[in-house]
């Protein structure tokens, strides 16, 4: 059975970690930053020593591409981001390109010839240094010049970081790929998580990418003298709000689970220890990766805030801040993502990916799907995650197999 | 049966609030604004044209003397306050101060010979737009230099403040009076709460003001991304804190009413949308008027926090913040003000005082009470604070015959 080269797969690994490496064992490649533009030299250096086809778009995403007979065939993207958070890990990201490098040596120096043209990718910015998912972003027309005017990182950071590369904001605004041209997407990624390592399980086939939806609600009661008004009397907006983020995590535990809830910051007003609050305004923010169910948690918790404001004689208003769309994933991609596992004797489930990927922006342009493999701890963001040589290589190989199961070679 | 006069009582009522007095019928007149200044020369004026001796103190307080024959008897005082909260009521103060200047121009007047001094006084500051009981702290010595370098308004604010009124810091920090030749002190205030008016009662007899201590309650648990957290696997700080809060206003309005607990500012940490709290930090506060009764809430708060913690898997550290002791009024004296209440025909109850008066200061250095009537829907610190003509009278005559009670006259 047709496998990746191991032992230079892990090289390429180990390689890629020393540039923009930390003492701790992570690494610091913030997108366009120095480190990044070193990574992405080697990367390149790489591909074109490999015999690959290199091409850089007007995004700065970086391919190599390997062609099939059939000049009109369509193209099979593998692909993920070596760009970090600062002080990330060396997993987040680099594994997905490099597995993905990886299964395509693998099949160029095979026997195996595709129906389709195959291309590795490193997408420009997954991480959001800049903007977040810009190259993946850009590559399916999602980017407006608007958008571009006030990215997450600072304007002046963005046009640094282009000029940098050589890319500019009308190259990477014209950057948009024939969609029509694409057969798919396939990404593997660590967890982020501890749902694989806790069952035991080799790989996690993603079916979904959860939507996120975020509330600011407010509960409104009565400030008053924390001395003399008596507790009876007291429309304390404090007391809606907490009953409520009780009642909230039982009501996800209890009916929407794997869907999650978190309430990460409130504001009590006037805010002083001796006066009552009057108003307690809680950040909520909510996952699931199957819209019906995410509408579904969305009516159950605000007409929970209700009950939970009116039980203490309070009122409540609420104030969209945010939604992300869940994107599902091909089924007969995740399919062949469960083949490819089986059929290298890995054990696999189904599961959500509850953080944002750039196979998030794909789906929905064309056929996609997604894959963890266990990171121990659940570690993320940080130079202590770690995958084990194994996993990184079942990585690979699952790619692998994938590729060859879409093509119907087996 | 000896009342004051009603109807100058109600014109002095009036006058005093068209000093310093807003356009919404409150009063307006932190303590040494030019407003204050302007109350004060009001009232020498009434104390000294009433034929009564006038005295300020070096902490500004000021005083009008009914004398009586013996030079070494001692002196009853009664007061309160003619200071208010910015944009505060015309009650809160006021009424304490001319009321028992009503009462010792009725005694003036009468038949009665008391064999103690009387002195309506009327406290620096009681508010705290300079520090707070100013006046009937320095009365009392409680006063050190150390506490007036850094007071609630600002130490330049305090200056300013004295030189208007023509004290200084070193006249502030003499004027402890001879403890030993008071005999007690009086007081009488608008309740700044309902007790009274639900209860359908003219009077409230204070038996203690209550302790109160305040902490900083800080549960620790474990940041989170907070969608590849699982909710099962989360250590959520916040989780813990609102747990805490529910329970413990259960538990205060199950074992330790009329005690009170508030809990009027929290911070999260690292406090965004999407990462589960690591830490949340709550402030709390609680009163109660009887120490053994707020030593046993406190115990009892701090196991309910760490119980809240552990069923979270969470640990709790606390913060000491500050601790007023409980300030019971002397027994006698409020025997003598439930008396004089029955004498006039007035209903009366026993009840805590939930607020800080300068009562508060003179207990435990000399005998002391104060009592309350009702303040229609307990409206305090506001404009619209309103307590009737009637329940005006009464404050003044249940004071009036309360000296006469501790006179041993009736």
């Amino acid at each position: 059975m047709l496998t990746i080269n191991r032992e230079l797969f892990l090289k390429l690994m180990d390689e890629q970690a020393r540039i923009g490496g930390t003492p701790d064992g992570g690494v610091s490649r913030p997108a366009l930053s120095l480190e990044d533009i070193q990574v992405r030299a080697w990367f390149r250096d790489r591909i074109e020593s490999s015999g690959l086809t290199y091409h850089m778009d007007g995004a700065g995403n970086q391919i190599g591409r390997l062609a099939c007979d059939d000049p009109d065939a369509k193209t099979l993207l593998i692909g993920s981001h070596l760009d970090s958070v600062p002080d990330g890990g060396r997993f987040d990201g680099a594994l997905g390109v490099l597995a993905g490098f990886a299964a395509l040596l693998a099949i160029k120096e095979s026997a195996y010839t595709l129906p389709f043209h195959l291309e590795v990718i490193n997408f420009t910015d997954e991480e959001g240094a800049l903007q977040g998912m810009l190259g993946s972003k850009a590559m399916t027309g999602q980017l407006t010049r608007e958008g571009l005017q006030s990215p997450r990182g600072g304007y002046s950071d963005l046009l640094n970081g282009f000029e940098r590369l050589g890319i500019t904001e009308e190259t990477v605004l014209s950057a948009q790929r024939d969609l029509s041209s694409l057969l798919g997407y396939l990404e593997v990624h660590i967890e982020q998580g501890t749902r694989l390592q806790d069952a035991g399980l080799n790989i996690g086939v993603v079916t979904s990418i959860v939507g996120i939806r975020s509330y600011w609600l407010h509960f409104h009661g009565e400030a008053a003298h924390a001395g003399t008004q008596s507790m009876e009397k007291r429309r304390d907006a404090f007391w809606g709000a907490a009953a409520f983020v009780g009642r909230a995590r039982e009501y996800i535990l209890r009916d929407y689970l794997p869907g999650v809830v978190n309430f990460g910051q409130i504001k009590l007003t006037p805010g002083a220890f001796n006066i009552v609050p009057k108003t307690a305004s809680l950040a909520m923010e909510f996952r699931h990766g199957e819209a019906t169910l995410l509408n579904a948690m969305e009516r159950d918790l605000l007409a929970l805030a209700e009950d939970s404001a009116e039980d203490f004689h309070l009122t409540l208003t609420h104030e969209y801040v945010s939604d992300i769309a869940p994107a599902p994933m091909t089924p007969a991609f995740v399919d062949a993502v469960e083949t490819a596992a089986g059929r290298l004797g890995l054990s696999s489930t189904r599961l959500m990916s509850f953080a944002g990927h750039d196979a998030q922006s794909l789906a929905g342009h064309t056929q996609s799907v997604m894959f963890f493999v266990p990171s121990v701890g659940g570690v993320s963001h940080n130079p202590r995650e770690y995958t084990t040589p194994d996993d990184c290589v079942n990585a690979a190989n699952v790619i692998l197999h994938s590729v060859l199961e879409i093509a119907g070679l087996r």
